[in-house]
């Protein structure tokens, strides 16, 4: 049952897709209160209740226990006290033994979420805006909660086929020669590779679908090239438009007077890569069809991905912050600095960017109406992949495109994945990528991944091998790192070849693994699930945080340690595991409900199935479109005939039936029987 | 075997107590090799291979894979990337199959550690200044080399009894009023508690050794005040004097030429919290002297502790750089501003703090001839420490001070305690004091403990219960946080009972804890040490990260995640569990060797006991002045008599004779038959 309520006058956020009426009965669960337009919601939380929800955030998959913010932030540099992370995803789910609800608060301004910081006994919801949409979620269990919001708020995005092949990325390619490069020694390796990402410096100065001719002389051919050895070019794409006339996006986007304006109705800039920029205003309709229309070219080009980044939108700073910070430096300059005037113009220069006065001084025109930005900050990121997945449609039809977007808010989840934002070489992320990625599902996003190895700093060779082998799980498997940090391709490190085998066996996963992925997205069903989804009157599992469910039947627990000979795991039933090394030498072995320590060697991370699920594994090949999927061989811990529903496509229809696509494959009974490992069958099948 | 090597000239570091000739054979273990000054030691590391050590250091408690440098940093913000925290301790054991050795470079400069970062199987480690003693130690066992890199470093430092007690503090309380309420309010919920710390806030205008009259009117009457109360103060003490004509410890160091020079003669300045500050030369005799005696005043009115703060030393800025920054912000001003010019001029303005060059541009006297300060930056904390506790052993030789220190060198273990550092609020740095408890002790530093609840950020509920069931075992139990974060004295929380039962625990457990770190310390043997020490080979307990040995026989092992009920624990044989809610409430569970899940409500926590080693508990007390350490109540995992050498001074004696104070404890044989729990003996004993 989902219930709507309706506070003021709430703006358009395109985040819901079913019309319903409003009740007129009070809000359950909650006390509302409300304090000029802010609105709070507030209730008492038994000492069993566990969260789940709130997509993109720091902290465990139970976001019990801390305080949440929502707006969007560039926060490269973040731990787990940052409040805000790049997105907005303002769902969250009550479970407890008295309570299996959620609710959905569709504002796109500032929200506070205090989930038992402040009292270990009481959420306090509170929104700054006070206009918004409430829904309230009620259902008999968290997946059916989840599957209720995907009505609420539409299908999940269905990225191509090739985009849950390895991708590699690094802000730092710099020309056509050094991307071949990277292409090549990959294949040289034998590692298989299905796309590079060309970060900013594939443009001519930072600006937006302009590239340098010295360095890439021309795209079109390049990008033919590559995909001739099945390897597809992502550029990045950044939200801001710099401000140069002569400058064709500027030229166009001035003319139609398509940027974010100040009061005095001139353009709002800001500088970021390029200098100073303009920002398109994504809440009109013309401007998005205006800024998708700058993708064409590249599409024409044959690009068939792209990545949306800096769309909180970042500002490095804005004329008025530097001139006060010049201001304060002035004043200073000669005085007496004590260490409070000292640390004051720190403070301001270090203020400048992203600062809040900045939000506040430009408009947006929603409905013809200037909206001031922060009161729909969050939107501003989902609606640039809006703009953007709107020009793939019209571009063509009939086709997925890969798209991923740093910032996002509900509703972009119809139209791109989103990357877990620039995370660190820190074993720490490596931990809260797999605690946010089933909250991330929960809200929506289901083709979504964190940068493998860690974006900023040094990445250690132990922490690339750890990163991949969760990375095998991940829809979007993306090695990604930051300029003036330790190069992280594979093929740098010594351990080449456990990390060459680790991306092998996401290749001999991958039909499997994306059989799962269009299962879960086209039944609004979730692709990683806390275990609390299955296991909801086990506690251990309810609190389990360094696990996670995948797909239909099998669960994932990596290691997350420097130096780890192994780890422990909890089985909240009989399972199987699968100890890979490679495609070609993995263990299976039954373990029972219960504790267990796992051995994982550097080399070996395992895959925990449910009994009569059975896991397909292909052949593998050096990319997605070399993979033959239909010789498979499939293990499966039973004592009986199981079947498994393949799910299978041109990885291309944007609008797939699924029972169109679905082959039954059937382990017979006697592979259990003849098998060499007793009670597990394994068995060669022909799809 | 302790066999020493000499480099070039090496300054002396005080940090040797034992006078080895050189050897002139080649360095055993390395391979040697030289650039300019710079001296370099390589080494193969075997797959097996651990390497322990390195004290303050970030990251698990073995060090391998990763890069660390030794350079005594003021790092507010360490993360698990820092690769220098606020001391250096050049101590590093190699334990593997075909190793049992220890190096230590007696070096104050300069060293980096890349411990398998660079090339996993390989250790690299540099000396920048190339003038240096190297220690190689040999021995059968990782015990015997702790043990004789103290009988080559000296003792342990030994604090007075009373400094194990619960220590209360916060930048920020800023009258003897609010330390009355504060003190007041442990007591009236029944919260023990023997001390509490003066941050910088009771100085008039931070300068040390002065208090703000108006708000600390006569600190000896406070001071004596709350000792009637068994409740000590403990003022903190800053590296920098300010330079202030009229201000006596000024004047006095600048009429006797005590502080650092710049290569011009005239004093380095620097500003620190009381604005622009001289350095005193710590590292000369006459200078310690001096600096020393200026604790006289306040160990009259009847202070018996110190911290010892901003001694790397941290240097917020000096006049040099501010005007640099300047600079460049006036070259700036209104012209064009690009990106990478704001982000140099940020950076600029971020480096005025702790740089690099403001570090060579001073000079220290040692022996009469001017040595740079980066040279022997590393010793600079260790010197403080070093003038505190000879004024100490001046000021009453009969008398254990309480002492503690941020920064540190080897050496500095024999005068006094540190703290590990400004941390946060953060789980990831609950795990890594845990980590770092072991290598500290390795390195000499027995007296140690973490901010506990974070000294940055806001705390949560959870958080400081979790930090508190850990700290009931550290020597130093503090509670610290920072201005403008949380206020987290216990009190203030809804679970104010379960934290005040974790540290009636403490009090509970004090004579038993004391007896431990005692016959610690007077054996050079480890407080808390690696399982890796005790279980050499079982290679699960050498690569356990998150569990360390206490004493002669315990074993600790806590929760280190939010929301969590509880956690795995390998035992690496039979022992008992004690799971503590309070002193009068706790399971006594026998647990056999393996891996166990143990239920951990939040105001549980659990310690573990070899069999046939007591663990003995007193009635507890608000106060260590006011314990009973005659009575106690013995558990013990055993089937037989088993005796427990109970180790009792005055608390005071500055050099006690371990014989001298044990008294034997006897649980009889019978006691394990008659108990409750089957094979558990529970016996009340008065010694």
């Amino acid at each position: 049952m989902i219930r709507k309520y309706t506070f003021g006058t709430p703006i358009p956020t395109d985040a819901v897709v079913l019309s319903l009426p409003a009740e007129t009965d009070p809000v359950p669960f909650f006390t509302l209160s409300q304090s000029g337009k802010q609105m709070t919601l507030t209730r008492k939380l038994s000492p069993e209740d566990c969260l789940f929800g709130l997509g993109e955030s720091v902290r465990g998959i139970n976001k019990r226990g801390f305080l949440y913010r929502s707006w969007n932030s560039d926060v490269f540099n973040h731990t787990e006290s940052t409040e805000s992370l790049y997105s907005s995803h303002n769902f969250l789910v009550f479970f407890g033994p008295e309570s299996c609800f959620g609710i959905y608060l569709d504002d796109p301004g500032r929200i506070t979420w205090d989930l038992g910081y402040t009292q270990t006994d009481t959420a306090v919801i509170t929104s700054e805006n006070g206009d918004l949409d409430l829904y309230v979620l009620e259902e008999d269990s968290l997946t059916e909660l989840a599957r209720a919001f995907r009505r609420l708020t539409g299908r999940s995005y269905l990225p191509p086929r090739w985009a849950f092949g390895y991708i590699q990325s690094r802000w730092g390619y710099a020309s056509e020669q050094e991307v071949r490069t990277v292409a090549g020694e990959h294949r040289k390796h034998g590692i298989p590779l299905d796309g590079v990402c060309l970060d900013i410096d594939y443009m001519d100065n930072f600006k937006n679908f302009t590239w340098r001719k010295d360095a890439f002389p021309d795209l079109n051919r390049f990008s033919a090239d590559m995909k001739k050895e099945h390897i597809r070019l992502i550029p990045i794409i950044d939200a801001g438009i710099k401000e140069e006339p002569g400058y064709a996006p500027y030229d166009s986007g001035k003319a139609g007077g398509f940027f974010c304006k100040k009061e005095d109705g001139t353009d709002f800039t800001a500088a970021v890569w390029p200098g100073v920029c303009c920002f398109p205003d994504f809440m009109r309709e013309d401007a998005r069809r205006w800024f998708g229309s700058l993708y064409t070219p590249l599409l024409e080009a044959g690009v068939e991905g792209f990545w949306n980044d800096m769309n909180e939108p970042a500002l490095f700073y804005t004329e008025e912050r530097v001139q006060e910070a010049f201001r304060r430096a002035e004043e200073l300059c000669g005085g007496n600095v004590d260490y409070e005037a000292m640390w004051g113009l720190k403070n301001a220069f270090n203020g400048i960017e992203n600062n809040p006065e900045d939000y506040r001084s430009f408009f947006h025109s929603a409905d013809g109406q200037p909206v001031r930005h922060d009161k729909v900050h969050n939107l501003y990121g989902a609606s640039m992949t809006r703009a953007t997945a709107e020009a793939f449609r019209r571009f063509d039809p009939d086709k997925r495109f890969l798209l991923f977007s740093r910032s996002s808010f509900i509703g972009a989840h119809r139209n791109g994945g989103i990357w877990q934002g620039d995370n660190f070489s820190w074993w720490s992320h490596l931990k809260m990528a797999l605690q946010m990625l089933p909250n991330l599902n929960l809200c929506g996003f289901l083709f979504s991944g964190c940068d493998l190895g860690g974006f900023g700093c040094n990445v250690t060779e132990d922490l690339l091998a750890r990163f991949l082998q969760l990375g095998v799980f991940m829809p979007l498997m993306r090695n990604h790192s930051a300029l003036h940090t330790r190069e992280q391709e594979i093929y740098r490190f010594s351990s080449l070849d456990i990390m060459r085998d680790t991306v092998r066996v996401r290749y001999a996963l991958l039909p499997f693994l994306y059989s799962e992925f269009m299962k879960a997205a086209l039944t609004n069903g979730m692709y990683f699930r806390p275990l609390a989804f299955d296991y909801p009157e086990d506690r251990r599992a309810v609190h389990t945080e360094d696990q996670i469910m995948l797909g239909e039947g099998c669960m994932i627990a990596p290691v997350l340690e420097q130096n780890a000979v192994g780890r422990h795991v909890y089985l909240p039933e009989d399972m199987l595991m699968i100890r890979f090394r490679s495609p070609e030498d993995y263990d299976l072995i039954p373990l029972d409900r219960g504790d267990h320590w796992i051995d994982l060697s550097l080399r070996e991370f395992p895959l925990f199935v449910k009994k009569d699920h059975p896991v397909l594994l292909c052949p593998g090949g050096e990319s997605t479109e070399l993979l033959d999927d239909h010789i498979f061989t499939a293990v499966c811990r039973t004592d009986r005939e199981v079947t498994y529903d393949l799910y299978r496509d041109d990885g291309s229809d944007p609008d797939p039936v699924l029972s169109q696509h679905l082959t039954k494959a059937v382990l017979p009974a006697d592979a259990a029987c003849s098998s060499a490992v007793p009670g597990v069958a394994i068995s060669s099948l022909v799809l």
